[in-house]
């Protein structure tokens, strides 16, 4: 029988998605409300409550949240663990014409789609150089993380929402996009319950598919979790990636040995706080394990390449019933004859196959041979032909070594 | 800090084995009592009660714990998993002259040594046949857990036990031997808390590298754990794996990721039932996983080859800290190009390089080159040395495909 992993903090699933009856007369009264715009992360943040994903929160969150996430890891009832503020900014003219107890609603800035709608319970002014520094490690404005959370606007509002809709994701990831009940469902016909994420943003390479196999020798399967949310500009986007992981699953794994899905979430780029979030909403997905390679959820050079493995060890015992399986670096190694890890492979540079980003970019791009062993010939095949047809071959920084994920 | 797993039962370890003055007065008072003379597997029972690898035993079990271990893997305090029996047995005569709360001495009857007492506290029959049934599910006397069984003394003698030495064991495996106080001491010298255990009887090929290799990526080492004690005819002696071994830790292992030991017991080859006693010795040896391969501990076509995995699922949960790491049928894969198992490799046979195990001992044994990528060069070069010495080249039948652990 498939005992799956409880959603975070051990009850039921908390879908804040509105249906039915119930979606139309919100929706409606809504549209007489004060309307606050959201940030493309606020929006996504809102989907993330929608779907479950980020279960047990009710909303918004209100200052006393907001601080024991950024100091302790806690919500303010001193309980449940929680890595990094989800919350929701307005202008100060805005937040003085909000009156507490009445509510607003929600509109994705982007699109201008009614979103949802809040309850105010409380409006507050936080310190946003100490969430960046508790958060990110840094207040470097050339962090996407940091430079969204200093533009977002001066007052946060805090409360519970209501959720109408999904955006564009069910649409255009339409296959991939998957809520947590529904990955959980999958995984409890399958008779599974030890099940490792694989957060990915990028192709996978052989490194990716390492990882992945990894996991699928101990665990039940593995989910391909991709992010389908906003990424930064370079990064490559998802339907290419999907069709690369399409065609490796069905020429490398098992059948049902794994199964693919995505999620609406923006990267904040936290590196180690990130890799809590996101085991936090694997958990919500069903999911026993969190791979956790070199660099999880970085950027640039702001954490060192194992931050996101060492934070597991500080967080208190309990926080999470998911257990990360941190994987060093992984490359081909000649000698090994095989695919291996700093922690597996002893032998020398010259016996490894190491690629960076920027070389690998240059070769796809250039349509030069990669070298064997690097990737799959069938994935190289998608993504030569994607670069084949960007007309703006802007060479965009990749991290220094291997695609972080 | 080092966090290591309990040992079993959760309270300390409970090593049996006397020194200084209390051995000296014990022995000496052994001299003057009854004799019972051990069989090989009850000798090395007694010595993994003296080193605290079967912790929390006392000695030698009762009818009621034999009775409950059989049938429930439960200690008749209802509580104490414990998946074999660990018994003493005698003739009707002995046991007739032994008054209950008195001590008799304990002797190896192969080697004559005096090796430990025990306080007689019950003397019982048991159904044999039973606990065949049960422990090895079979009573067919061609496997050599149950003919030792069935020619054992008809009465069990059961009680506490003091226990005066560990044979030849230090000596001969000088550097290998390890108590579970001594590899904990190392782990955390380490500074590791998960730690993977496996269970070695063969040489190690790429099969059993890979095995390794895995739980290194996701623990913080391997415990490469050596059965020095009595194996069946046609396995490999333990200096020539040790020698093995050896050269591929050197050369294929980084630096303090594994370290080898070697623990006195005697083969069962009970199958999934002898995997939970791995289980539950290696938690004393501070393992928090163990490697659970195909047809673990198994003999012959006595078990199904994942049975040891399921076992894990069939006991209370609970009953163990210890984690098991279940393994696929593992070989390397042209395709793959690198190690595979079942689970992870999706090709078909011909894309695969299997090699049965006698179709490997005939080409050792003649001299004629072993494929590629089967096992590293370095380790072939020594059981070649091995076979070419060998007088007696009398066919040994080993597995079908592979040599389970």
């Amino acid at each position: 029988m498939s005992r799956l992993v409880p959603p975070h903090g051990g009850g039921e699933l908390r879908p804040l998605l509105l249906s039915g009856e119930e979606l139309n007369k919100e929706k409606e009264k809504a549209k007489g409300l004060p309307r606050i715009k959201m940030s493309s992360r606020e929006t996504s943040d809102l989907i993330m409550l929608g779907i479950g994903a980020f279960t047990p929160l009710d909303g918004f969150m209100g200052k006393e949240d907001w601080k024991g996430v950024c100091d302790d890891y806690l919500m303010s009832n001193g309980r449940l663990f929680w890595p990094i503020p989800i919350t929701l900014s307005t202008t100060k003219e805005q937040a003085d014409s909000l009156k507490e107890g009445s509510e607003a609603a929600l509109i994705d800035e982007e699109t201008g789609e009614l979103m949802g709608s809040i309850t105010v319970k409380e409006k507050y002014t936080i310190d946003k150089v100490h969430e960046c520094k508790q958060v990110f490690k840094t207040d470097d404005t050339e962090h996407p993380g940091v430079a969204k959370v200093m533009s977002q606007g001066d007052i946060n509002i805090a409360g519970p929402v209501k959720v109408f809709s999904e955006s564009y994701y069910p649409g255009q990831f339409k296959g991939l996009y998957m809520r947590p009940a529904e990955s959980r469902k999958m995984f409890e016909e399958k008779g599974w319950s030890t099940i490792a994420a694989l957060q990915l943003r990028n192709p996978m390479h052989r490194s990716h598919e390492y990882l992945a196999k990894i996991a699928i020798e101990i665990c039940d399967g593995v989910f391909i979790h991709q992010l389908v949310g906003k990424l930064k500009p370079g990064d490559i986007p998802a339907d290419v990636r999907t069709q690369a992981i399409d065609v490796l699953v069905e020429k490398y794994f098992v059948k049902d040995t794994c199964i693919q899905g995505g999620y609406p979430m923006e990267m904040r780029y936290a590196g180690p706080r990130e890799a809590l979030l996101h085991a936090v909403f694997r958990q919500n997905f069903g999911c026993s394990h969190l791979l956790v390679g070199r660099d999880h959820a970085g950027v640039g050079e702001y954490y060192g390449p194992f931050d996101a493995h060492h934070i597991f060890n500080e967080i208190p015992k309990g926080s999470l019933e998911l257990q990360p399986l941190k994987i060093d670096w992984t490359f081909y190694c000649f000698k090994c004859d095989g695919m291996a890890s700093m922690k597996t492979c002893p032998h020398g540079k010259d016996d490894r196959l190491i690629l960076s980003g920027t070389m690998l970019r240059k070769m796809l791009s250039e349509g030069a041979e990669v070298p064997d062993h690097f990737s799959r010939p069938e994935v190289l095949a998608i993504l030569q032909d994607f670069y084949s047809k960007l007309e703006d071959k802007v060479e965009v920084k990749l991290h220094k070594y291997a695609e972080g994920a």
